[in-house]
């Protein structure tokens, strides 16, 4: 009969510090949930005089994680420090030492995630990481169990908020680049170094993660190919917002129906306004999950943020803590499959290409022969009127379905008649109705 | 070591020949993910002569359910039969023969889900429902485990597709309730008797089991306030539309943040047509679900249909068979709450009524008085032009927020002062945007 499960917390940052207040204002509500008192074993954190939350007691408080982590008196073992090292350690010494471990950290698992989990199989604890994909929102489990009968095809979600807020900015306020980055750092929406979320890494680790879930595949973070919204120009959500699109920095994940290979991707994409992803605004996220019984499910909430993170750590310490009250572990991540990664140059998409053209006669014609030489179709073309400093005009193409090698080979040859044309940009287009 | 996990399929319709189909079809996928074959052990219909699916081997069907179910050999029964008798025999048979239970039968543990839930505890095995709401959208698996470490504050979801459609099809063809309801039924759409579905009974049932999950008490198809869209006619529909607004059937569950009192509810609601439940149409659902610290959340996909919800009953015989192979079985479903439920009357909610008024001079003033003297605080009014064949106009009242009560006591002055008006509709508007 165990009476209580001892939670050690590592970190106590804004979504540390929100789980420990669900752990300490819910005490009877989770003990009746979990048939045994979920209490508090000790927080570390770099400097625990900073600490003033009213819901922490100060002498749980240490700077010495390790001690904590290897105590026997821990149950589980919440690390929410974020990053590789020492978070890595300091899982390992958790799961080495019997405890389990809840984790919010994505770099991690997109990094070294099959060893942590064969590291917890072979000690018989659980690894659980709701929060690390999606902030609130339960994908992770869904991933894990609920979709276990059916077959996973896609998943594309956005699952940075930060992206996805900058995005939003620059299109519902006309704003550039930089402009709104700066005032999303000033607000506290965007990190002082934002390369994780603006280079896209930040959504490739979760698109690891989510890959590794659906294919039973080991996918890392370098399995992803990674653009990240740096390029993207007020010009080119300009030229989206005319052709009735909206600009979203997507992963995507699927698996070839036919030779089986898994691509696993994160890049700006062109919606259609009315796509149901178009819709998502500010720091909220939204993952579409397709299988082939399931058909498209979609799950949305807040992606980011102290509460909401929380809430998805709260709810596996809760989930693992009733293991360990049966003295059990919840399904290890069975990864068996041996299905080969796509290259990235092989992936399809239609794609919007913003080109800067001489106001000549036959430029078209020579831009038409460019791609037709490529064999890439084209959809539809535009030429606007206004012309800039050097007499050019903006020439948008948007392509019939075409691989990133074509369509990039396609494009330097545009770049190289240097005379006529110039590319100004590439991006994916998304058509296909939700 | 656990070899095979043997399943006994209790029904072979739509749902329940996907389910085999899965099953079959991706043997060794599910193997690899279970750790064990699982296989089909029989298959009970009505009458076996009429089971002509390739993917399920005659010699497995039986027409002797419940020498199945007592059957040493099989560890988890999925019952597909639907309604209370015999389905509630056959699981009950099935539980206290040592096998888990996998169901998607919502009428039958909106009524006896806690005895159920009791008796699959007492004998140490699972009882899975994941198909029994929202068909193949996780929903519950993140109410009964993502969600335990937070307190869920409502939930409100369209989760019949038969209604969505109708009402779907009334608002964007024009068609009065009759005509889509038979033209539904030709479709297959909606049964032959639809009174479970068209009375709100179904969604009833699902809202009984959310609210369940979400308060940790007994809830059943008793304590659901239901109406139906039987009185939903094309009027109100045009009326909705005149003011930018979509009625929706909803299934509303919440805790007061005060009292604590549990209300559970169904009826039709006009929602702003931006409301990310407006646009959710056919047979589509979708589930939004508030918690203190996650803030919404929202769950969205496929309610109904042979293959999705298949999905999700394939996703609880993995979960159940791991438990089985692993030796343990997933978290029972604690009903620790004594809150009261709260009477519907006193459910707050703006209304809007449409009303028949006679064209004369101080009917406007006698109809606010009426409203005024039981507190009524009108929002809107508004009177059209044309008159029927009486002489009478319409006038339309959107109230703020007010009693379920209290709106029907005002109604039945209104009625009452019968040579001046009298009342077309009363229905639920929800401003709140999501």
């Amino acid at each position: 009969m165990v009476d209580s499960i001892r939670v050690a917390l590592l970190g106590a940052g804004t979504v540390g510090s929100q789980t420990a207040r669900l752990i300490v204002e819910q005490a009877d509500e989770l003990e009746r949930r979990v048939g045994a008192r979920v209490e508090l074993a000790g927080v570390a954190v770099l400097d625990p005089s900073q600490i003033s939350d009213p819901w922490i007691d100060r002498a749980l408080l240490t700077d010495q994680t390790l001690e904590l982590t290897e105590r026997d008196d821990v149950d589980i073992v919440v690390e929410l420090i974020g990053g590789l090292e020492p978070a890595r350690t300091f899982v390992l010494s958790a799961l080495n030492h019997g405890a389990s471990v809840v984790t919010a950290n994505k770099a991690l698992l997109a990094k070294h995630g099959p060893e942590l989990y064969e590291a917890a199989r072979k000690n018989g604890v659980d690894i659980y990481f709701e929060a690390a994909v999606g902030g609130a929102i339960p994908i992770v489990r869904p991933l894990r169990e609920s979709m276990t009968g059916d077959r996973i095809t896609r998943i594309m979600g956005i699952v940075n908020g930060t992206t996805n807020y900058i995005l939003d900015e620059m299109t519902t306020k006309g704003l550039d680049f930089a402009t709104v980055l700066k005032d999303a750092q000033a607000k506290g929406f965007a990190e002082a170094d934002p390369t994780a979320d603006i280079g896209g890494f930040d959504a490739a680790a979760k698109a690891a993660i989510m890959a590794t879930l659906a294919f039973h595949r080991d996918v890392r973070m370098d399995d992803v190919h990674v653009e990240g919204i740096e390029h993207v120009t007020d010009s080119d959500i300009a030229a989206a917002r005319a052709m009735n699109r909206v600009i979203k920095l997507l992963a995507v994940v699927e698996q070839d129906s036919e030779n089986g290979a898994i691509s696993a991707g994160v890049y700006p994409v062109m919606l259609p306004a009315d796509h149901q992803l178009a819709k998502v605004s500010g720091s909220f996220n939204a993952v579409f999950v397709e299988g082939e019984a399931s058909d498209d499910l979609m799950f949305y909430g807040r992606g980011a943020g102290g509460a909401p993170t929380a809430s998805a750590v709260a709810g596996d310490i809760v989930t693992v803590a009733r293991h360990r009250v049966a003295g059990t572990t919840g399904p290890d991540i069975p990864l068996y499959s041996q299905a080969p990664m796509a290259d990235a140059a092989d992936g399809e998409s239609s794609y919007m290409l913003r080109l800067s053209v001489a106001d000549n006669v036959g430029v078209l014609a020579k831009v038409s022969e460019i791609f037709a030489n490529h064999g890439v179709s084209i959809r539809a073309l535009q030429q606007l009127p206004d012309e800039d400093e050097q007499g050019n005009h903006e020439l948008w193409i948007t392509t019939h379905s075409v691989t990133d090698r074509v369509i990039r080979e396609t494009a330097e040859d545009v770049a190289q008649a240097k005379d006529t044309s110039s590319v100004l940009s590439i991006m994916r287009v998304f058509e296909d109705a939700q």
